[in-house]
C-alpha cells in the first residue's frame, strides 16, 4: 500500500522558488507558461495489514503533524492498493 | 489548462532526504511506515489557448531539459483543464 502526500505553499503565500522557475523557462523560450508554484512530495510505502480506514488516518496524522508547516503549506493526499 | 510535473530521484538512487523523514517518523511512533521517498512537483498554469497536444510536448520538454536532472531523477506529469 503506498501514499501519496502531496505538500506545497497556501495560495496566500509567496513561492519565491516557484517564480524563479518561471522566470527561466520564459527566459529560456518555453511558451504559455503563466505561472509556476513548486511544492515537494512524499512517496510513503505502508504497511498492507494495515487497513485502508486506518492507513488514511495515520497518513493524515504524518501530513498534518509532521511533513506540513501549517502556517504557510497545505496538503492532500491520496492512498493506493 | 494546468499541468502538474512530479519529479523523484530514480529507484535505483540513494534518496538520504527520504530516508531521514522516515527515520523521524517511526521515531516519532508512528505505525506502518516501511519506506519514504521524498519528490519535488510543479504545478504549471498554463496559457488555455495552446492545444492539449501542444501544451502536453511543451510540458515534456520544459521537464526533461530544465525540470529535471536525468542522471539522477525521472519525472512523469498529468494535464488538466
Amino acid at each position: 500500500m503506498k501514499a501519496y502526500v502531496y505538500v506545497a505553499m497556501k495560495k496566500s503565500v509567496l513561492d519565491p522558488q516557484g517564480k524563479t522557475v518561471q522566470g527561466a523557462l520564459t527566459k529560456m523560450g518555453y511558451k504559455g507558461v503563466q505561472d509556476v508554484r513548486q511544492g515537494k512530495y512524499f512517496e510513503i510505502a505502508l504497511d498492507p495489514t494495515l487497513g485502508r480506514e486506518a492507513a488514511g488516518a495515520e497518513v493524515e496524522r504524518m501530513a498534518r503533524e509532521v511533513l506540513t508547516n501549517p502556517v504557510i503549506e497545505e496538503f492532500r493526499f491520496t492512498i493506493e492498493e
